[in-house]
């Protein structure tokens, strides 16, 4: 496991997702040493990070390019860069030029979110895991909207978590922000 | 109704109770006109301010000078300043030389506040409301624990607020930090 | 103050309201003794108590017979039955016939929401508030993008409250489900 | 992954941990194929399957008669239950038996809980990982006043999940119940 604080992060660069976020994606995306993944909209390369050690292969895609440097940073001292590509280009423009890939996990930051999920969904493996990860209540309700008219019942899960600080008169709890994950698993 | 952003505040002073925080105080000490108030540990004020406009009189008790000062120029600006005593001296002492009072309201925030509660709880008047605000999970235990033994039966509520902040692409949640309330009826 | 178990309900009538969230739904009205309320969808008639000891008038507005006559039982028994007028009718239809009123709160059911809410803003007074409750997340979204494109910055809350029940063993803490609240002050 | 509903739980039987609570177990205990694991209070086997499905081998302990017997069918249907020893007896007499072990996993439900962890403490092998679940404050407080006198600075996560319900009109978010999580690393 990888603290928080483990991680080179920037305020250039939103969207960092902490240790229990972290955990919980994982878990959703049934990761198996064979699986390929796509992390699309990177950031830091936190979620990359993590599957390049359970992963065969990870894509890491961020049209930022101070993204795909931190990643690359990160994952080079907490994962394995050696499976790792990291590819600096548009999302979609990269996710078109990849055949064959298992789970996808999608940050949903920008207003192109529902074609992203709909390339990665058209793209991905049968039986592929696809994790969506917002703090935009709008883009919440058009994706489990989006997926339910393609049939899918998706999971829905918010995440508030506190985290205990150890003062001397005793614990006080501080809470991070609310994040939303979205799953799928592909028919 | 006043705005969290309306009241002066500062970061010398913590403790500072948001508007959701404020109006559930404010229900559970069922708070009549005819009401005298103790606001102890006032902070920047913002619970004298509510009580001056709802109860009889207020007395807004805090040792630190800074406190006193900033919680006078919110209650002139918010409340009825007429209605509230401000006390700049030491809770216990404050406590001890007041006589009659209904609703005493203790942010417990010392390693005194065991000590503070059994006073206020002693010299309040009969079917006086008791509502403690703190975010040290410590504290929390303790106190139910002495009131538990003291033949109470406490309400207990921590609260998780989110606050929407409208972005162009939609409404993000923001979290504040937890606060539990703890609060009985004397008997 | 009135506990939740005082309150009749039944599980026929959704959308009971409790304490922590009649506090805020009350500071959030900013009710005066002169103000005249609607309480739209009024289930159980929580909200028309609390504002039947508050305001001059409370309208109380349900379509459901059940919920009309529950309602005038819990308001005899906990708040002021002379000031509230039950209304056993259409939304739409009742809010047209009332000329004169400052305050709107209304729980956010069914399809005709936004509808309810435009009549609502058209026919309260000038400086009137409007306090809506949801925990429907597609209702939130478009209630906010609503009041946006009429020019108002809504304030957006979503509480989540835990209540402390007394074990032998220690406090152990449950859940209530998440509300949103969204309020605006009419132009 | 398994669904919470591919479990079969039981009302007699408390403490199951939902999927986002398992995920992060799972994770803070940075469990790699060559650990053994402890499954203290293991209830209806759900985390025992976890790690049945990751680590060497797994003990799981409850002296409920009931839950070893739960726990073996969970494990059976949903984990490796070559890999698991259920041991149907009282915990610290269990624990004392067990000689080689990386990870312990307490759930805190019973009086002698600071007994466990001690004793979980001064078996489990150095670098080991010790991670305990509790919805109880008092045992959150006394957990952490322990450890840290033990000179540990323990993690400390509470985790509040809510589940998007999709209905007919949109998404309902329902809450579970708060759970802690306290973890160290022997020293």
């Amino acid at each position: 496991m990888i603290n928080d604080f483990d991680f080179r992060t920037t305020c250039d660069i939103s969207g960092f997702l902490k240790e229990e976020i972290r955990s919980i994606v994982l878990y959703k995306s049934d990761v198996k040493d064979s699986d390929i993944v796509l992390d699309i909209n990177c950031g830091v390369g936190e979620i990359s990070t993590e599957f390049s050690k359970l992963a065969q292969k990870v894509y890491a895609i961020d049209e930022s390019e101070q993204a795909a440097t931190i990643s690359q940073e990160n994952i080079r001292k907490h994962g394995n860069i050696d499976k790792v590509e990291i590819i600096n280009e548009d999302e979609l423009s990269a996710i078109e030029k990849i055949e064959n890939f298992d789970i996808g996990i999608i940050k949903a930051k920008k207003d192109n979110y529902i074609e992203v999920i709909f390339k990665v969904h058209e793209k991905i493996n049968s039986k592929g895991r696809i994790v969506i990860l917002t703090n935009i209540l709008d883009f919440e309700v058009n994706i489990v909207n989006e997926l339910s008219q393609m049939n899918y019942n998706p999971k829905i899960t918010q995440i508030n978590i506190s985290n205990g600080i150890l003062l001397n008169k005793g614990i006080k709890m501080e809470s991070q922000n609310p994040m939303t994950i979205i799953s799928i698993k592909k028919r």
